[in-house]
């Protein structure tokens, strides 16, 4: 039984039974009676249904992936639901995959929902930087409720964006690499995004400052995949690899060792997230860890604070950087 | 904008725009020109609109996992998401954790979402088995909509479930392990849901049959706290492990190294899920698989034919049960 319900069976709008429940004087008594009848009747949970009353808090925020079945990902949502949990907020989970329209459609979904806020997580939402209207959707979005970004930047009012500091960590992560000695260090993504350009960046930055020759390759995401892209090439002569996911570095450990090679001595491998892909492989995997915790539960309290200024006019900060950190194991 | 904000603007009832978008004749004319000049004015994208018309039809199907941060039930929520989508049918996500009353707050909290469906993901929500009055929440969900258990029994109206063979599939894993000559099989889990019982069953048996000793342990579902866990104790003695899941089989592997033991010759190890995990491990994991897609899709398919059919009086099968598939690498 919801509030549609008890709207229809008493003949009246969902406004009318919303102010019946809040106790607004603008309902005639008999309309009034009608209406609690209805709700007795039923044998409503007065708890949930309060939830839904006000027409513009439903307490339930829309979080939009792209990939849910992404270790990185669900992992964000998690942390994200018990933050909000904390402050007594729902949510809802549309899992948009990479294509703009489909970004579109569940942007449009959620909002349908009366969400009281949109929290988008992946720097795909972002764009590729090189067009704005890319993320034109995410402005009209803002039009409606608070928007908040995690991983990628956006510009636009009532948009509140995280980003961990990708560029320095890899260039960071390469400098490592290059004081232990390693020389032909490659880079491999599976990404275009926002956050994959920042990277490159960083790997780039590093690798010509040092003077060396960056090499790039452009690989899935799957572990296997990974494995078979690398052994069907004879030409790699790389003492060192940086990747853009832990399953990407985890599938480059896999080649090691179908080619006889050693991690670390022959091949060191730095992966990206941290996730428990790192932990399960042997010798554990060195990675970037970008703090999406942390990230996670900073984007809920900015949330808060939104919700409690009242309005897009506040002096909440838009961009907030969060540093990443090399977490440092048998794999470098 | 959405059909609330519609109506606001109006000054009619949802049910009003709703009739004007479905062309109903029981509105005046006055009022379906001023509905309609309001969906003009705010530039309406009627696609998206159209979904939120039918009050009876969102096209949206909710679905609860006790941990979305779980790689078996992420996967499990992507497969939903792309046989859902084949059919017009988008998803909202309830993360439920495992206490009772958050699994009936989330319910409730979908079904005021007017979904069509309520899919359930995980055997946590068909109880222990000892108390029927654990999933009355969920029969009570079934008077309003069509209800699907995914790993899962529970009885009841318009109830829907699927569960995989987990009893057998551990039977059979453990006369494997026999077969191969391990003595001192042991069974380690995190949980004590439905599916959990089954797996212990199974393992129980195949045990005792063969006049060995069953030896099960309840552990953590982290990959260093089992092995820490494991690291602890000084009389362990086992030359087999059969896990609850591949993060907890990788613990083992772990504590193996730790003991400087060989997998598969000192300690064979078993996963369960045949997720991601097993492939980034090494020795490979062998783990058995509960076709976790499959029986995503044939729950989206039910879940078509229930439509279909108009009703919970239909001929559609109520229990379904999937075979599991030991999928075997070099940890056994």
């Amino acid at each position: 039984m919801n509030i549609y319900q008890v709207a229809e069976l008493a003949g009246v709008s969902i406004a009318t039974v919303s102010r019946v429940m809040n106790g607004s004087d603008k309902v005639s008594e008999k309309t009034r009676s009608r209406v609690l009848q209805v709700i007795d009747e039923v044998g409503f949970t007065p708890n949930v249904f309060a939830q839904g009353l006000g027409l513009n808090t439903m307490h339930t925020i829309g979080i939009l992936v792209p990939n849910i079945s992404d270790i990185y990902m669900s992992s964000a949502v998690a942390y994200l639901q018990d933050s909000l949990a904390k402050y007594g907020y729902d949510l809802l989970l549309g899992n948009s995959g990479f294509e703009q329209e489909k970004k579109e459609q569940q942007t449009a979904l959620l909002l349908s929902k009366h969400v009281d806020a949109l929290i988008y997580v992946g720097s795909t939402y972002a764009g590729s930087g090189k067009d704005e209207r890319e993320t034109d959707y995410i402005r009209r979005a803002a039009e409606q409720v608070p928007v908040f970004v995690i991983n990628g930047g956006v510009d636009g009012d009532n948009i509140y964006s995280s980003v961990c500091e990708d560029e320095a960590a890899v260039y960071n992560a390469a400098k490592v690499l290059i004081k232990k000695g390693c020389s032909k260090i490659w880079f491999l993504t599976d990404s275009r995004s926002y956050s994959a350009i920042k990277k490159r960046t960083g790997y780039e930055r590093a690798i010509e400052e040092a003077g060396l020759n960056p090499v790039q390759l452009h690989v899935d995401n799957r572990i296997h995949k990974v494995r078979d892209y690398l052994l069907q090439h004879d030409d790699l002569n790389f003492d060192a690899v940086i990747a853009g996911s832990d399953a990407i570095a985890i599938g480059v450990m896999k080649y090691a060792v179908q080619k006889g090679l050693c991690v670390p001595e022959d091949i060191a491998v730095i992966g990206y997230n941290n996730s428990e892909l790192a932990l399960a492989c042997e010798p554990e995997l060195t990675s970037i860890d970008n703090h999406t915790e942390q990230i996670c539960r900073d984007t809920v309290e900015r949330m808060i604070k939104v919700f409690e200024a009242g309005g897009a006019e506040n002096n909440i900060k838009r961009k907030l950087t969060v540093p990443c950190e090399l977490v440092e194991r048998g794999s470098s």
